[in-house]
């Protein structure tokens, strides 16, 4: 990599965008399919890289949980390359009609999806986010400048060089991927704001309000993931061990498990004692307000602190709540607008908690762990957005998309339609190809 | 108006904008039309306002532009009510279905618009375009935030709490919009990212720019309008003249007038001196480039500054290329990503153009100038955004949504997806209504 700054290296992604942007569906796929094959040839080159860096993670003695999520052993590898491989098969996201309308007769306007253009991935050690993005990235036609973690140096360089050199290798134009290394850097990526159109930052919650709190650019995530489990009045009692329990303890350590469970003052003493035997056996502690701990009367005191936190550990805050209502106050004030489910068998009181609960996600009688992108079947995940803006939730690659207005005339001026000799017809059409696609291989 | 701080405030719309955002569309279009008649009868009084605002605006010798933009007279406020109305008339964005997805037997995935939450309206002078943010805003289910000029301050107020108070007695929470005054509480206003979603600023160049540089909340706009008419080879003289006599002399003091005018060297003779000749008759100065001042001796010189000013004014800079890739380059470089037009009769060059154009909206033998949320037939227009974030071009209403996940099961849980017991249908389903909507009048 040259010495060059991250502005110049930002901007030559940004020129390389614009070329990559008008590059057809089937050249994108070609070089998938190139990154895939080159990927498979440097295996063993793949491999010893990532050997040296997990052995100055061990002579660093890093921690054991970061050790492990750096390490690319047969396994991982092999997965990361279906991954490819799948997001290679997605249909083409880019150039879809979002809409079509005919504004006067021979005056036709298309809305077509367009990439957005550079796309800045800050994540840390695991190189098989490097793969993922990467790939995504050329599917929907964006530039890319990738920061992985100082620890996973040698695997970032060689995957890097092996991505960026074989999709360039089928058509795709040279400096389309750009590597940063250090810290530093990143903070210059920040101000970019004139040549990076959106950050996704994967990492610790730390880590992303970091970034959040730090640049001007768009950043497409999420910090807390503060999900909360409420039993409603009429809650079927299976349903409601299982999905708290799925929801608590299927994978703790995750942004859409649940941190508090919310019951009926009315349902106490039906559903809570089962509910928190099933908890207590999967080895959960519980933190309850005053009211839960007369039924549950061993368990801990929880304060204002416990409904605000993300435990990501086997640890779940418990409060009654006196209604719906209070409920849905709760979650809006504590929660952090990433997911949240109601159990109840009656629907006019499922709708109202899925009309005001405030969040990405809202679950009826479904555990908040399906909160992910590819169990929502968008084939694949670009991150989990708790915005309002762009894109909200699990987001996949049409996270990665903008659109472009086409308006096609034939010598259409303004002023015949001020002046009154023309007037609009502003009628809708189906979204079948224009004849002026603008995004086909012409 | 109460004297809180600007945070608490926000703090307040925020908390009536979760309430509004579960109002039906049928109580949102009663509260709309409750505006409506509330400013019909209130017209008087409005009109005062407007006039102690006035005579302040003469006294304190403000420039004319700004004395006209202020004056809210009976014809404005004749169409204020008109686009009220046809607001009121469009179709409700809210709890549209945007994906519907059987995840497996019973288990039931919608994604759903919803109001975005809390919008902020910074604007200067103009009392309409109140009336037509709040009205966009309720319409979509937004809370929203107002400031205007200070010179308005007395149209504003009276107008400000007429919506208010109408739309509450029709069924929307109190509080759903609040009106700021200061230039200090912008300063404030521009840091409650916690509180606000959207900033939408209308005004000067500079006024936007200032906006933009100065908060960490995403803006929906733009600041520049430096917007190209490209005549290509082969284009059709009468189109040629026609196109760029609109684009530039229509109405050049909007962001969507063409600023420089690009020609194929091939074409110069053929088309520069009749283009030239229509735009001088339209009381055009030019500035060309060396060649083009070959053609048009008379003609002032152009410099860099030319290509990026955003003239505003009948000034026009001409620039000859070699190819349709240096046209591309030149405004890839020098645009602003807002509007531009090719003239040709080859399609594949205007398809080339359209791909490889960075921009907003292209056009293709049609004005730039058409480029705006009516004539596009948005129904309304929020605003035209640069970014390619969210919402890019001109935007209607939908600018101002969001969405949300709603999943609907019997007890589902990820464990039994995990463990291979169940595995995902991800079937596609039909965009109609599902059972569970969480948007309908429950």
């Amino acid at each position: 990599m040259s010495r060059s700054t991250v502005e110049d290296r930002a901007r030559g992604v940004r020129g390389a965008a614009r070329v990559l942007a008008a590059c057809s569906g089937r050249v994108r796929d070609a070089a998938l399919k190139e990154v895939a094959r080159a990927l498979e040839a440097a295996d063993r080159q793949i491999e010893s890289a990532n050997q040296v860096d997990c052995a100055r993670a061990r002579e660093a003695n890093l921690a054991d949980p970061l050790q492990r999520r750096l390490s690319f052993g047969p396994e991982k590898r092999r997965q990361a390359l279906e991954g490819l491989r799948s997001v290679t098969a997605l249909p083409d996201p880019v150039g879809t009609v979002l809409e079509r309308r005919e504004l006067d007769q021979g005056l036709l306007l298309t809305r077509r999806t367009t990439p957005i253009g550079v796309i800045a991935m800050i994540f840390e050690s695991r190189p098989d986010a490097l793969i993922q993005i990467a790939s995504l990235a050329l599917k929907s036609g964006n530039g890319v400048i990738l920061k992985g973690g100082s620890e996973a140096l040698e695997s970032n360089r060689v995957l890097a060089r092996i991505i960026h050199d074989a999709a360039v290798s089928a058509g795709i134009p040279p400096g389309w991927l750009a590597l940063i290394e250090t810290r530093q850097d990143v903070g210059e990526l920040l101000r970019l704001d004139g040549w990076i159109d959106l950050i996704i930052p994967r990492g610790s919650n730390d880590f992303v309000r970091f970034i959040m709190d730090n640049t001007r650019i768009p950043v497409l995530g999420h910090a807390d993931g503060v999900c909360h489990v409420y039993l409603d009045r009429s809650a079927d009692p299976a349903v409601a061990r299982a999905v708290t329990v799925d929801a608590k303890t299927q994978y703790e350590a995750v942004c859409n498990a649940a941190e508090t469970l919310l019951i009926h003052q009315d349902e106490l003493s039906r559903l809570l004692p089962d509910v928190a035997r099933a908890l207590q056996d999967q080895g959960v502690a519980l933190r309850g307000c005053p009211r839960t701990r007369e039924v549950l009367p061993g368990i801990e005191a929880a304060s204002d602190e416990d409904w605000a936190a993300e435990y990501l550990d086997k640890i779940l805050a418990v409060r009654v709540v006196d209604s719906l209502q209070e409920a849905v106050d709760h979650i809006n004030t504590w929660g952090s607008g990433h997911t949240d489910a109601i159990v109840t068998t009656d629907e006019d009181r499922a709708r109202r908690f899925i009309a005001e609960v405030d969040s990405a996600s809202v679950m009826w009688n479904a555990s908040t762990r399906f909160a992910d992108g590819f169990r929502y079947g968008l084939g694949a995940e670009v991150g989990v957005s708790t915005t309002r803006i762009h894109a909200r939730g699990p987001v996949g690659v049409e996270g990665l998309l903008s659109s472009k207005w086409i308006l096609a005339g034939a010598g259409h001026i303004v002023a015949d339609y001020a002046s009154g000799v023309r007037s609009f017809t502003h009628r809708e059409l189906p979204l079948r190809e224009s004849s002026c696609s603008g995004e086909d291989d012409a």
